[in-house]
């Protein structure tokens, strides 16, 4: 559903621009930072922050002042950037030097979650957004901790992926300059896990490790 | 020099905030994508771009429709944010996971580079942050190339650091309680490259992905 003149149209490399939800959700859920931008008063400020996607909204937990956590709470303009590294791309020429990448840029307004049920699910699924299956590892929130949580909820209301695939985009007449061309890809991997030095040596490794470490991101044995 | 009104002072976990340049440089020579905030009539942008630290300065590369990049390098206010994930934390409540992270905000404004002897070397700059030694591996951009290339310089304003390390900050009460908990260290690690399908099979791995593969970033072998 492309619309040209509107604010999250994709102007430069159209042809990498995506507006479907199904691909715009996909990225989002592979991320886990999420750089949130607002502006009081003419400066703006991009504030990185744990995010989990939860349908059509981003909930946002910030580890920011309580002032600009309240006045991106209030729901002036937001605007989220999410981008993710796939590997360096050499080209021929300095010009066509890239990254392969897949981004999404979202607009829309984020309100505070001041209910207390509420907060403690969205706080529920930030640590499943973390690690999937970790939240029943773990003590939910008390009240007190509730008070102390600053969460927000964001409604994506436009939104846009732009993505970067492939080998470099080598000029014809550059292909027989004696130079090497190629992608080198680049991955999050996990390395071994740290015990934490209070955690009792026979505590055994929860589940939602043990999957998570069983997927294609963990490093080689 | 923490300046305790100013824009860039950290509020919240003050203990992990860092107002020394030389951390920060650091932070920004770690990164490869920045996340660019602006605003156009109270509507904020975050757009991410490719950029590389020069001194006390920031060149932008960005991909972005031609209106924003005017927009931005006219001298508007702008906030860059990078935030690099260094692992997952995991608690024994949920209220305190977390991610280990670096993480920089800078204040500054931006002006496109328009003298084609300063951008050539801004862009040779570009291609040197992506890989160090690769610039003298290719071909440097000619006039259309440098025509077509909208770079930007932002220089330093203000800047702050925030960094957590370390295992989980559970409440000692939490202690006795039968969970796992520690850290997932996560980094970027590359993956075997792909030299471009039209690259003569003869042509040698360049110096400077030789160098860059040989670091404890590359993959287990």
């Amino acid at each position: 559903m492309p619309r040209p003149q509107a604010r999250h149209h994709v102007n430069r490399q159209r042809q990498r621009a995506d507006y479907d939800r199904t691909g715009i959700h996909r990225i989002l859920d592979a991320g886990r930072i999420a750089h949130v931008g607002f502006s009081v008063r003419a400066q703006p400020f991009v504030i990185p922050m744990l995010y989990v996607r939860d349908g059509e909204s981003l909930l946002l937990h910030g580890s920011l002042g309580s002032r600009l956590m309240r006045t991106l709470g209030s729901g002036v303009a937001a605007c989220v950037s999410v981008a993710l590294v796939d590997g360096l791309v050499l080209a021929r020429s300095h010009f066509h030097h890239s990254m392969n990448y897949r981004s999404v840029v979202v607009y829309g307004r984020a309100v505070a979650i001041d209910d207390p049920a509420e907060k403690a699910a969205g706080l529920e699924r930030l640590v499943e957004g973390l690690i999937p299956g970790r939240a029943s590892e773990a003590r939910p929130a008390d009240a007190q901790e509730l008070a102390a949580t600053a969460l927000l909820r964001l409604q994506i209301e436009d939104a846009s992926a732009k993505v970067r695939t492939g080998p470099p985009s080598d000029a014809i007449e550059d292909r027989e300059l004696p130079f090497w061309a190629g992608e080198l890809p680049l991955h999050p991997r996990y390395d071994a896990v740290l015990p934490a030095p209070d955690v009792a040596a026979d505590t055994p490794l929860p589940n939602s490790l043990r999957r998570l470490l069983a997927t294609h991101y963990a490093v080689p044995a």
